[in-house]
């Protein structure tokens, strides 16, 4: 069955929201772009997604201003994509969709969000309960959690077990 | 391009979320069910869905514990559609969503969600900031925003116009 991507009879900000980012694949392009992946190879690489996906999503993410293409090498010419302020603001929704996965399905903790400031862990509404804030995507320090078991052939696995800031640019060794 | 649903190599508890929730359809499913909407009929004049769709959603909804399905008549036997617990541990997540839709396409509030006891609008991650606690989702006042135009044919989107606790069963008018 074809189904579309647009919601037309819904007047509503959350299928308004879907029409944007409810496609396969696009939350978690999104998500990898929050944890510091910006180049091609790496999303292709992280994700196992089919080139052309990738490369279809990626140009709709630049287009809907969620991503934003810039040059990072003259020649060849090589560009890497980096999240704008309106995909940060999409946070809340994949911490929220994360958590919800976690509780009611996975059962453990796969990755560990914390205030960078005070190691103390997010909370559902994003909230730092040492500090009494919320916490700005850039304060936040990821790490693996103990239900994590990432394809150790998989460079870009590797490089996020790191414990990093979101947006920080990922460092993926070069093979 | 057939696309699955599962997220084989992603251990994540984002892509876990999405391969239960992630198709098309499936949040504003279970949209409705917190709006309190609950039968067969009313999701599908609502959502303007295909039946087939509907029905595959449904199913699956109830198959993975996020709708229960209640017999309310027995003769004709007739069936209706409750959210449970797992499904209103969503509300975060469609909170997130709609505000990120808001604020950055909508430009104009479609709905108001407040915190019944003090009329606060609740916060990107379901929390009453005058109260500093996230709010339970049968405490959120749901009233039509400014931006709302509904279809006046349509009798779930009518229904929807009036105040209401999410949750409580949508009163649709018989025609």
């Amino acid at each position: 069955m074809a189904l579309g991507k647009d919601y037309a009879t819904q007047e509503c900000s959350i299928a308004r929201a879907l029409e944007v980012v409810g496609e396969r694949w696009t939350l978690l392009v999104v998500r990898d772009a929050l944890y510091g992946v910006r180049r091609y190879n790496d999303f292709l690489v992280h994700l196992g997604i089919p080139r052309a996906v990738l490369a279809t999503r990626l140009q709709m993410l630049t287009e809907e201003g969620i991503l934003e293409k810039r040059r990072y090498q003259e020649s060849p010419p090589r560009d890497e994509y980096v999240v704008t302020d309106r995909g940060i603001a999409l946070w809340p929704t994949l911490r929220a969709l994360g958590l919800w996965g976690r509780e009611h399905y996975d059962g453990t903790v796969l990755r560990s969000f914390q205030h960078a400031d005070c190691g103390t862990e997010i909370g559902p509404y994003g909230e730092c309960s040492a500090c009494g804030l919320v916490v700005p995507v850039e304060d936040v320090l990821m790490l693996p959690g103990p239900g994590l078991d990432p394809d150790p052939a998989n460079p870009v696995s590797r490089a996020l077990l790191k414990p990093k800031r979101l947006l920080q640019p990922v460092v993926v060794d070069q093979v």
